[in-house]
C-alpha cells in the first residue's frame, strides 16, 4: 500500500500544557529514536509540552519533524520543527495527525491525547503507549479490540515495537 | 455567548456497528427527550447503531435531527434525519460534531465514541455518559479534570442534567 | 443515491462583509423560494451579508436553514438560523458547505464565494449563479467543463433550474 | 509573526489529471527553484499532473516537499515526496494546503486549483500565477482586491516575486 521511497511517518502525541516531566523526557527520547531510524516525526507542533519535546529530540538527531498546528498561523510553533503547517482546522487537526501516521506513540495523557489515541485504534494503526498509568492502559486495552496496541516501559521499547509492526506490514503486502 | 433564537444543539455519540442493545435503547430515548424539549439533536448520521437510534427517537417525537456524515455522499445516512450533511471530512467530522454541540451525551463506547467524548471534555462542554462501564466511567472522570462530566443511570437523568448545565450557562452570561 | 425521506439541501453562497444590495436581495429571495419548496437551506451562517440574508428569507418562509460557521462558537451566527453549527474548521468549512449540498446557488462574489463555487464545479454539483458579472460568468463557464452550471437572471430562475436538475438526477437513479 | 528557524512553506497548486504540458513544466521548475532557496514545497501530493511535477522538481534539487493528500492512505502519492500526509479530509485539504503556506504559486487551472487560489487571496497571502490565460488573470485580479497577486511570465519570475514578498513581510515584523 505504501509507495517505496517515501519515509514512514510516526505521530507522537501527548499533553501540551500540563505534560509531566516523564512524558516530556519520553517524548524527547522518542523523537531522537525516530530520527535515528530515518523516519519522519509528526506532532501537534505547539511550543509546549510533549509537542515541543519531540520536536527537540527529532531535530537534535538530524531528523525531519513536521508539526500540524491547530491554528491558522505559526506564531505558536515549536522552533525546532522542520516544517510548521498551520492547518487552521482547530481540534480537527487531531484527526489529520492520526490519518497521516503509519504508527502512533503516546507519551502522557490529556483529553486531546486521548482523542488521538482513540482515533488511532479506530483506524487500526500500530499504537504504542509509553509508561501509561495502569488505569489508562486498561482503558485503551479494552477499547482496542483487534487493533495493535502496545504498552511500553521505555521509549526504545515503543519504537522497536513500532518498527516490527511497520516491517511486518510491509512484508505482508 | 449564544444568540437567543437559535436552538440548543446536543450531540449524541455512540457506536455504529457493534452497539449494544442497551446503547441503542438509550440513544433512542435520548433523542426523544431532546426533541420533547425542542432542542436540536446532532449525530454522526449513519444508518446504524446509536446514530440510527437517536435519529429515530428524535424524529418520532417531532424533533429536528441533523446528521454529520463522514463521507462525501449521503447514501449511508439514517433515513429519519431531518438533514443529512455529507461532510466529506472522514474521521475529522467527529471533531465537528463536538465543536457544534452545546452539550454531548454518550451511549455506549467504541474508539470513535471515545475520541468524541475526549474532545468534548477538552472543550469543557457539558458531557453526560449514560450507563457507562465502571472502567469507562473511571477513565473519563480522571480525564475530565474540571470539565463538567456526569455519569447518568438513565437517559432522562442525562438529559435533565444537561438541561441544568445549559440553563446555568445561560444565566451566567 | 439519496435516501428518500431526507430533504434536499441547497447551499447558498455569497459575500459576507462587502455584499452588494443586489446580492443581499437575491439571497433573501432564494432563501424564501427554497423554503417554499420544502428544501433545507445551508449557508455560511454568519450574521452578515448574503449569509444573513438567506437565513432571513428561508426563516421568514418557515423553512429550515442551517449555518455552518467557521469558528468554534456561535456568537457571530445569524439569529434566524434554525441551527448554527460552529464547525471550528476555519476556511475548511467552505468545502463542507459544498460537500453537504445537493446543489449550490451563488449570489454575488468574493474570494471565499469563488472558492465555494469552484469546489461545487469540481464535485459536479448543479451550480447556479444569480446575476453574476459578465467577467465572472465567463470565468466559471470556462472552468465548469462538463459540470452543470447555469447563469440565472433572477432568484426564481436559479431555483427553478436547480429543481429541474435535482428531479432529473432522481429519475436517473 | 513567524518563528525564526522554521523554513518558509510555499504551496504550489495546479491541475492533476488534465494538466497541460506547460503547467507541468512550470511546476517542475518552480519546485526546483523553491528547493534551491532552501524553502519547503507543499503540494496536493498526488502522483499526477502539477502535484507530481513539483514534487519531482523539488526533490531533484534536494529540497523538502510535503504532499497533503485528500484521501486516508498514501497509495496514490507522488513517489518523490519527502513526506506524504494522508489527511483524510477530502476536498477540505485544499484549505489546509493554503492555510499552511506562506505564499502560493499557481501553474495551470482547474476547479480545484481555482478554489485554492481564491482561498489564498481571501487569506491575503502572496499569490503568483505562472502564465495564466488572459481570462484567468483578469478574473483573479478583480477578485484579489488588496491581496498581493502577481502574474508571472516564468517560474523564476514567480519565485523571485514571492521571495521579495516574504522578505518584506519579515522586515515588517
Amino acid at each position: 500500500m505504501r509507495t517505496s521511497r517515501i519515509g514512514y511517518c510516526v505521530s507522537v502525541v501527548g499533553p501540551g500544557h500540563g505534560a509531566t516531566v516523564d512524558a516530556i523526557d519520553d517524548a524527547e527520547a522518542v523523537g531522537r529514536l525516530l530520527a535515528e531510524r530515518g523516519w519522519i516525526t509528526l506532532c501537534g507542533g505547539l511550543a509546549v509540552g510533549v509537542m515541543a519535546a519531540v520536536a527537540r529530540g527529532a531535530s537534535a538527531a538530524g531528523g525531519i519533524v513536521i508539526g500540524l498546528l491547530p491554528g491558522a498561523d505559526r506564531s505558536d510553533a515549536a522552533p525546532e520543527l522542520t516544517a510548521a503547517l498551520a492547518t487552521g482546522l482547530g481540534e480537527s487537526r487531531n484527526a489529520v495527525l492520526i490519518s497521516a501516521a503509519d504508527a502512533v506513540i503516546g507519551c502522557g495523557l490529556s483529553p486531546g491525547t486521548a482523542s488521538e489515541l482513540a482515533l488511532a485504534l479506530r483506524a487500526g494503526k500500530a499504537t504504542a503507549l509509553v509508561r501509561p498509568t495502569r488505569e489508562a492502559a486498561a482503558f485503551f486495552r479494552a477499547l482496542a479490540g483487534e487493533a495493535p496496541l502496545y504498552v511500553a516501559a521505555t521509549p526504545s521499547e515503543a519504537v522497536a515495537w513500532v518498527a516490527r509492526q511497520l516491517t511486518s506490514d510491509l512484508s505482508g503486502d
